[in-house]
C-alpha cells in the first residue's frame, strides 16, 4: 500500500480546528489540485469561493448549525457553475445556451465536476496534514447561502469545504461491506441483510466506544430516521430558479 | 510538494490500455479507497459495478462511442444508489422514504457522494501507476446501460471509470487560469475576458502541438459548439423514472 492509498484510508472528517491559518501557498495548492480533476467535456463546470470575511463565516456558520465553520482555517464553498460559459456567449445565442443548460443531463454534469474538483482539493489538503470537513448543511438555507456569496444565474452552492489544521483526532468512521457496495457485471439484488446486520453491530460498537457524542445507533436506525421526512424542500425550486434542472 | 499533490497535478485522462489486466488486490483497493471519501450524512449513497464480462463490455463500448471501453483493463461504473436503503423499509415506511428520496435535494446528494468516492478511486489508481478515463459516455444511451446492468428503482448510471495500465501518456492539458474560478468572499462577475483570451491562446498552441489529434480550437468555440444544441435530453425522464428529482 503506498502513501497516497493510505492518505486516503486514513480520511476523517475534521470538525476542530486550530487558530493556524493555512497559508496563501496552501490555498493556490489545494485550487490547483482541484483543478486538475477530470472534467465532462472540458466544461470545467464549477467555481470556489475562499470565504475568509469574518462577517460572512459568522452567517454560512449560522446556516450550517455547525461552529467550527467559523473557527476553521479557511472555508471554501464549492459551486456548480454554467454563468461563466453562458456569460461568454452573445445575447442570440445566449437563448439557445439556455435550452441545454437548463436540462437535468447538465445539470449533472455541472454536480459532478463540482465534486471531482472537491475531492482533489481534499486529498491535496490531507497530504500537507490539513483536516477537511464537507459541509452539505450550508443548503439548510441555501437561499441565504447564495445571498451572501452573491451567486448569479447558473451558479449553485453545492457545499462548503472547511480546510485547516486539526485540532482533534477522532476515530474512523467504518464503511460498508464492501460486498454490499460493489457488484459484477450487474447490480446484484442479493439479500444483504446479513451483511447489514454485521455492519450495524460493528457501528454500535462504534458508537458506543468513541471518544466523543457516545450514543447507541446502527445505520439502519439513522437512515430510516433520515429519510423518514423531507429535507431542504426548497432546495428543488431554488435550483429552477438558478435555471438549472428545469427540463 | 508532495507526492500526492504531484500525483494530482500530473492526472491526464488514459484512453488507451495494455492488455494487462489489473488485479482482484487492485480492484479491492480502489473500491476501498472510493468507500473512504466523505459521505453526505453517512449515507453512502452508491454502488460500484465492476465490469469484465465481454459481452457487457461490447454494448457499454457501444454505447460510449469509445473503443478503450472494452480494451481497458477493468470497467467500473458509478451509480447513484438509494435502493439500498429503500429496501431496508418495511412496505408502510417506504411510502415515507419514497417522499424524501425523489426530492432534487437527494438527488444532490446521491450524485454528490458517487462522484466523490470515485474521485478517491481514480487517485488510488493513479497511485498505482494506472490511467483512469471517465466516461460520461455512458449516459449517451443510460436507458441501454440501465437494462445491461440491470439497475433498479433509485440507481442510475452516472458515469463509467475505465481503469488499466496506460499504454500512452498524452500531453497534460491546460485548465482555466486560477482567477477565473476561484473567488474570495463572494462571486466576482469580474470581466474574465483577457483571462480567457489568453487561455484560448494557450489551448490553441496544445491542441496544434499535441502528438494526437492535432486540430485548431479554442476553449470558448468548444463550450459555445457543446452547449448550441440539447445532449442527452432523455436522461430527465430517466431519472425521474427512476423516481429520482421528482419533487
Amino acid at each position: 500500500m503506498n502513501k497516497l492509498i493510505e492518505t486516503i484510508l486514513d480520511h476523517r472528517s475534521i470538525r476542530k480546528f486550530t487558530d493556524q491559518k493555512i497559508t496563501e501557498d496552501q490555498i493556490k495548492i489545494i485550487v490547483q489540485a482541484a483543478q486538475q480533476a477530470s472534467t465532462s467535456s472540458y466544461v470545467m463546470a464549477y467555481s470556489i469561493i475562499g470565504v475568509t470575511n469574518e462577517t460572512i463565516k459568522e452567517q454560512l456558520c449560522e446556516v450550517s448549525g455547525q461552529p467550527y465553520v467559523k473557527d476553521n482555517g479557511h472555508l471554501f464553498v464549492f459551486c456548480a457553475d454554467l454563468n461563466r460559459i453562458h456569460r461568454l456567449a452573445s445575447s442570440e445565442v445566449k437563448k439557445l445556451l439556455e435550452k441545454s443548460m437548463e436540462t437535468t443531463e447538465q445539470f449533472m454534469v455541472a454536480i459532478i465536476d463540482t465534486a471531482l474538483a472537491a475531492q482533489n482539493a481534499t486529498l491535496a489538503a490531507e497530504s500537507m496534514d490539513l483536516g477537511v470537513c464537507y459541509l452539505g448543511s450550508l443548503r439548510n438555507d441555501i437561499h441565504r447561502v447564495n445571498d451572501l456569496l452573491k451567486l448569479p444565474d447558473f451558479v449553485i452552492p453545492l457545499f462548503g469545504l472547511a480546510i485547516g489544521y486539526p485540532a482533534e483526532k477522532p476515530e474512523k468512521k467504518p464503511r460498508l461491506p464492501i460486498d454490499v457496495v460493489y457488484h459484477e457485471n450487474n447490480y446484484e439484488l442479493q439479500d444483504v441483510t446479513e451483511s447489514l446486520k454485521k455492519f450495524d453491530e460493528e457501528l454500535k460498537t462504534y458508537y458506543q466506544n468513541r471518544s466523543h457524542n457516545q450514543r447507541s445507533d446502527t445505520w439502519t436506525k439513522q437512515m430510516m430516521r433520515k429519510y423518514s421526512k423531507v429535507q431542504r424542500a426548497e432546495v428543488s425550486s431554488f435550483v429552477k430558479n438558478k435555471n438549472f434542472n428545469k427540463s
